[in-house]
């Protein structure tokens, strides 16, 4: 095989109580990457369609990506990236994640998967921390593994994939406005009370239970962070009433998508994520910010061939 | 049914990384505790065999704990109930637990099971209450539930019950020191970094996710606490020796049981639990403190009648 085209998920990094460790994969919305193989040594990212980003290999996410695979590699060519580009950077879904996973998992694919899926995300991370100082791996996993994934530790890195249950649906908008990684995490506080840390434990385990027995109830239940919602919601403008509004229109619990500034619900079946959908849209038009919706099935696979 | 004899089983509370939320029952360890309806209103203890503990109802766990239950019930009489305590006080493996939960469980089988589980660990919890100024849970309701209990909440109280691995057994050290859990509890700090936080929550993560799938490595990765062991390990005697000696054994990990001084190492399979149980005995025959040593099954059924 010399080209390929796949599909590159966006994610929701976080996934309200598994701050930096939990993710999940959309399978609705995501970019679109070309790779093929060249004789020439190294990543040539040739084209970017839909945003203004660059091409320079090493200033883009996919080419930092690609070159940590390179160098791993005992490839002798190199390979050429084009990009439809639909995840608008900043968004908090996962747009460099989706870039840097797509990359590397095309590029595995067309040299036989000499890689592991473990390898492709530690090369992916190098794409992530080219765009957000943090080699965080929240996003990658699930992009990579598809579903929802756990990064048990980073040091040794350590995912965990975890099932995902049949029905579940995610609703995402996002807000028109800029809020930057690298900003959303300067706000944090770098200790928290351990009273607020038991209740983070006792929620992300019950989270991963409630994924493992497809327990729609639980999974709602353990939809809380009281640690990093609570500060970077600030930066949200409407969030307290759109989550509390998706609650109420049927969705099992919500959060902030990774950094924000989109804002995620997840719901039992389609007809309740579009419902959540509806009310959400009609909060946010009477806050006046402009704004894009996605409902989206999680998606289990990741990325994959087009 | 007048009268019933039950078994009563240690516990495991915290499990390493689960500090407060997470717990296990064994199945070798307890007390036996007869419970009979009596005419006489209240509760009334007339008999503890192996400990010196109080008789007086308002001064003993199960007397509490039983307390409460008669609060809530519709039953006109009252209880009797005689224990046989092989569990020490302060060894950190669930001895006031063993005793709230027994008591509970026994007079709820006595009435024709009246209360849910969850409401005999909220009883329970008042006994914990007495022992250790805190209504904590993480002992209480893996003796009632059996098995592994995640507290995912307590308020609301949220027991989540999660799989236990058919081949995993315990092998836990009582090395005959006093620890009193409030004094354990006050060294602790009520501030961690969100960095240890993070890693805490990611590896309960893990070990939840281990548990339902038997994935008895990942259960090993995931028992590590960076939070709460390294300030208690203080208080016992040869703990990091002794730890990396069971690991060394065979144990895929452990750490202390409950606010200690009991240390607890989790393995797969009866052999090599007695494997870490000899290398524990020649470590702590070094150290010259007297110690019991118990290897036991995880016990899925929690209390169970005699």
């Amino acid at each position: 095989m010399e080209e390929i085209k796949v599909f590159c998920p966006a994610t929701i990094a976080n996934v309200s109580c598994g701050f930096d460790v939990l993710g999940l994969a959309l399978e609705a919305v995501g970019d679109e990457m070309i790779v093929r193989k060249t004789a020439k040594k190294g990543i040539t990212i040739t084209k970017i369609i839909g945003q203004d980003l660059p091409l320079e290999t090493s200033k883009n996410v996919s080419g930092v990506a690609g070159l940590a695979f390179l160098e791993k590699s005992d490839y002798n060519g190199g390979f050429e990236i084009e990009i439809q580009k639909n995840i608008k950077p900043g968004s908090g879904i996962g747009s460099s994640a989706a870039s840097s996973a797509g990359a590397v998992w095309a590029m595995n694919e067309l040299l036989g998967r000499p890689f592991s899926n473990l390898e492709l995300v530690q090369f992916a991370m190098q794409g992530e921390k080219l765009a957000s100082n943090v080699a965080h791996a929240d996003n990658v996993a699930p992009a990579i593994y598809g579903g929802f994934t756990l990064v048990r530790s980073y040091n040794p890195l350590d995912i965990v994939p975890i099932p995902t249950p049949n029905e579940l649906y995610a609703t995402v908008i996002h807000p028109q406005i800029e809020v930057k990684t690298s900003d959303s995490r300067k706000i944090l506080k770098t200790n928290i009370t351990l009273e607020k840390g038991i209740q983070q434990w006792g929620n992300v385990g019950g989270l991963i239970a409630g994924l493992f027995q497809s327990d729609y109830e639980l999974i709602g239940r353990s939809l809380q962070d009281h640690i990093v919602e609570p500060i970077r919601s600030i930066l949200i403008p409407g969030f307290d009433e759109l989550k509390s509004n998706a609650i109420s229109a049927g969705a099992l619990g919500g959060g902030i998508s990774g950094s924000g500034p989109s804002i995620f619900a997840l719901s039992k079946g389609m007809d309740t994520a579009q419902k959540v959908a509806d009310s959400i849209k009609k909060t946010y038009q009477n806050i006046g910010i402009p704004f894009e919706i996605h409902v989206s099935k999680v998606n289990t696979q990741g990325v994959k061939p087009l």
